[in-house]
Parts: C-alpha cells; sequence; structure tokens
C-alpha cells in the first residue's frame, strides 16, 4: 500500500481527521479571509540594527512582538525563519516557540521554516520538534529539503497527516545558484524539480484531497522549466518566496503562475519588515501585501 | 576571483590563518593518535527508553553524560545529531551547548550534525549559530545540504575559513531513497553527486591545502557510482555513515572506499549506543570501533 494511503486508512480508524482538520482546510479557509499573503518573519542581524534592537534573544522576542502587533489578525500565515532564533541558541529557540503561540493566538497559521532533512528517525525527531499543537515548537507546518530523496520524507509526512499539519518540500528555489541540481535529470528523463512534484502530487492524490497537506516552495521569480514543474502540482498550496528582494512582484508572479496563481501563497519577508520598526508603517505594508496576494490568487 | 582564493587572501592579510590552525590540519593530528573514528550521540526515544532514561531534555542530559564518559580522550570526532535535541525544545538545544562544550573538553572536535541548508543571509545565521568557539552552539564543524546548489553554501564556507572550521557537505548518503536524486545528470553529463564533489575540491584546492575544511559525507554503503565520486575528492575528509545499524562493516567499507579509505572518517551511532547504558560496555565498543577505523585508513 503507498505510505499516503495507509495513513489515510490508520487516520479514518482512530479517527483522527475529525478530531483534526487538515491543515490545508484551514489554510484554505484562513487564507479566503485574510489574504493568503505569508508574511516572513526574519530578525537577521542586519534588520535587528535597523530597528536599533539588541544582537540578542531579547532583541529577537522585541522584533517578534512588533511584526504580530503590526499584523494582527490580517495575515493567515506567518513564517518564522528558524536560522534567525538557532543564531542566538537556546535563548533564540525560546523566541521561537514563544512567536509561534503568538502566531496562533492570532488565529493565523505558524509555518516554521527550516528546511530540515535527513532520514528515518532523526527525520521524525525533527517532525516530533516542530509539528503539532503537542510538539515543543508547535508548528502548524513547516519546511523541509528533499537530497535524501522524496522518499526519504516518509517519517514527517506521516507525522504531518497524524497531526493536521502541513510539510512545504523546496522544489524550486528562488536563488539562481540552485537550478543546475534541480534541473539536473534523471535516469527517466524528468528534472529533479519535477520528480519532487509528481511524487508530492501523488502523495495528496492518495489522502484523497483536492489540496493535500503536502505543499512545494517554488520561487515566486518561476523563471524556465518552473512553468511546467507547476502543472505537475494541482493538489499543492505553493509557497513563494523571492517577492521584493529578490526581484519577483506580485504582478509578475501572477503571470509566470498562471493557473497555479490560484493556490499560491506569496510570502514577504525583507519587503515588509524594511518598514520597521513603526507599527503604522508595518502595518500599512502588510496591507498593500496582502492586496497584492489577493490580486495574485484571483487572477 | 574564486570564492576560496578572496577569502584565503583576506585570511592571510588579518593573520587568521596563524591565530586558528585550520579543522583538517586539527583533525588529521587528532585522528592520527586517537583514530579517525566518529562517535555520533543519537540520543533517540528508543535509545533513551533502552537506557532507562526520561524522554526529556534531562533524559538527553543524562544520555550524553554517560556516552561521552565512556569515549573519554579516545576518540576524535564527535558527532551530536541536533534532531535529537531540537525534539525537546530549547531545553534539549541547551543540552546540545553542552555536550559540545564537553567534547571540546576532551580535546576531541565536535561535529555538529543539522544538515543545515538555505540561502544567504539565512545560511550564514546557521553558521554563525553552529560555527567556531564564539558562536552559541561552539562547534568545529557542521553538516550541511546542498539542494540549493553549492554555490549558495558560499556564507558557511566563508564562516568555516575564517573561523577555522569544517564543513561537511551531504554527497552521497546511505539511505536508498538518495540515489535517484544524487545520480541524476546535469547538463554538463556529471550526476548531481560528481558535480558537488569536483565544486568541494576545487574550493579546497584554492585554498591551497592538501585537505581543505570542506569534506563529504559518502554513505559506508558506498554503492554503484559512488567509487567516481569518491576518485573526484582527493581533499577532503569524508565522512562515512552506514556502518552497522545500516550495512556496512569495516572491511566492507574499506574494500568499497579503496584509495580514499585514507582520509575516511567512519561514524558509527547506534552500532555503539546499543551497548549502554553500562559505562564499561560502551568503553568496549568503543574500543573496537576505534579499531576497525584504524584499520579502515591504514588499509
Amino acid at each position: 500500500m503507498r505510505l499516503a494511503a495507509s495513513l489515510r486508512q490508520r487516520s479514518a480508524t482512530t479517527g483522527g481527521a475529525s478530531v483534526n482538520p487538515g491543515f490545508a482546510v484551514r489554510l484554505q479557509a484562513l487564507a479566503a479571509v485574510r489574504s493568503p499573503l505569508c508574511i516572513g518573519i526574519d530578525p537577521s542581524s542586519e534588520l535587528l540594527q535597523g530597528w536599533g534592537l539588541p544582537l540578542s534573544a531579547v532583541g529577537v522576542g522585541r522584533f517578534c512582538a512588533i511584526v504580530m502587533e503590526a499584523a494582527g489578525d490580517r495575515v493567515a500565515v506567518v513564517k518564522p525563519q528558524v536560522a534567525f532564533f538557532e543564531r542566538f541558541g537556546p535563548d533564540g529557540m525560546r523566541e521561537l516557540q514563544s512567536v509561534v503561540a503568538t502566531i496562533r493566538a492570532h488565529g493565523a497559521l505558524a509555518l516554521i521554516d527550516c528546511k530540515r532533512n535527513d532520514i528515518g528517525h532523526t527525520l521524525a525527531a525533527y517532525g516530533e520538534a516542530m509539528l503539532g499543537p503537542d510538539s515543543p515548537f508547535g508548528g502548524d507546518a513547516m519546511t523541509v529539503s528533499a537530497y535524501f530523496g522524496f522518499g526519504a520524507l516518509a517519517p514527517v509526512l506521516a507525522r504531518a497527516v497524524a497531526t493536521g499539519s502541513g510539510i512545504f518540500v523546496v522544489v524550486r528555489s528562488s536563488n539562481p545558484e540552485g537550478a543546475a541540481l534541480q534541473d539536473a535529470r534523471l535516469a527517466d528523463g524528468r528534472t529533479v524539480a519535477d520528480s519532487l512534484a509528481d511524487a508530492i502530487t501523488r502523495f495528496n492524490a492518495d489522502l484523497g484531497a483536492a489540496i493535500g497537506p503536502v505543499g512545494a516552495v517554488m520561487g515566486a521569480t518561476a523563471e524556465g522549466e518552473a512553468a511546467a514543474t507547476l502543472a505537475r502540482l494541482p493538489r499543492s498550496f505553493l509557497l513563494a518566496p523571492g517577492i521584493g528582494a529578490q526581484g519577483a512582484t506580485f504582478a509578475s508572479m501572477a503571470a509566470s503562475f498562471g493557473a497555479a496563481a490560484q493556490r499560491a501563497l506569496p510570502a514577504i519577508s525583507r519587503g515588509i519588515l524594511a518598514q520597521g520598526p513603526s507599527v503604522t508603517a508595518l502595518r500599512e505594508a502588510i496591507e498593500r501585501a496582502r492586496e497584492g496576494a489577493f490580486r495574485v490568487v484571483e487572477g
């Protein structure tokens, strides 16, 4: 039995599905009301300094509080970037835990951007760390990478299904250095990116949902062969970083994503955060981005 | 100017190289005396339970203390697997910080196994979190993944050179699901794994060292096209997981690694840890593994 089918069966037996509506269902409902915008929380040294905050876990905590005050209950998905929390050690990781709780308290979904990857029990432990309200970090979703192959992701996919969480697999990144690897061809002629896209779609299809718990990270610049990859992901939310700082705009993204744009989650970090620390200025930037994101999905 | 050459020039200007002997130099000296064995510290739920320890950060801390008591000053490299620390949230990450300090207090090198990966400032922040005595976690080296392309690793490579630390890039993993991606062919005909190997070797060569700071993770099972990849890594230490639990032995590894075996770091986790919590039994397993590792590199 395929992994997804066996997970669905188990979920039906335990009644888990009725207790915990899936990530995709929650996201779809929220995005329709709040907009599909995903705000990235990237407390980099550069931004902490720019906001006059100390380069410490305390500074990161204040940064998060300001962003969340500005975002309020207007945003569907907030994406803390773990590297900028880990940067300040265990105290920084406590701020990650704290901001995830704040995001959820605002009724938004917390997407932990950590790009974790490994095999077996190790990857399972990352899933246990990040996914579900009973986990230490308590995320609604996490990002993962697939250098170990899609099959190696099974332990986190299983946890996502069991906890009603989401997974976003990096398929095509927004940086130019990634293209050679992501466009490399498997023995069957498909690109690495396309083969990941197919595996994601099969997993979601086996669960029987129109949109499944496994999404894809697809750079908003979406150049070259990206259109073909997008067409292979009809059952996925598409987390799209790269708007603003990395050169894409809402309009260019809507054009390059085509029909897939209706499942896109345009992700902005620096483009919004650079307006801080003024809550008013951040709120205005978030409003503009919310409207931009609505325009992308409404075509 | 290539990245490595410009880093070397900067290092020479600031005198950084003389202050901080490179990771490869320190590792080579230690491995000759202590053996090239790398012990993995994997406090998985399974092992914590098997050792009668609580499934908590406290349990992880006790687990680490027992392993390090057994390892003493007999091992060159100790590799904590971050997922099993992160699993217990910020408190777990404090145990990571603590075990790295203990490893270094035993005169061994702490290789933080975290497979971090991302782009730009984000990846730089992971390097700042993990590498160098002044970083929060204080590792001598870390593992990274390269789905974003070798070029995207520049920020952590720069930090490794600046701090005299090491980087191990996953090139060929020990799990079967990884082969399709790692054997995919770039436009120039090379496999993904081979192109990473070439980029690593060029980086190390540009630094002018016989063995450079950038190593490779190469599964100890080393099947199929792995021999060709190994031949492309003449300037790298080769971290080789997969002995014991994943089917390779010291003898099979020596055979499949061929001439590259002299730069191998055979890595064992469960094969040793399953002997705990008895310090005596762990010590005996470590002794056997040390001898096995010496045999691998001595051919």
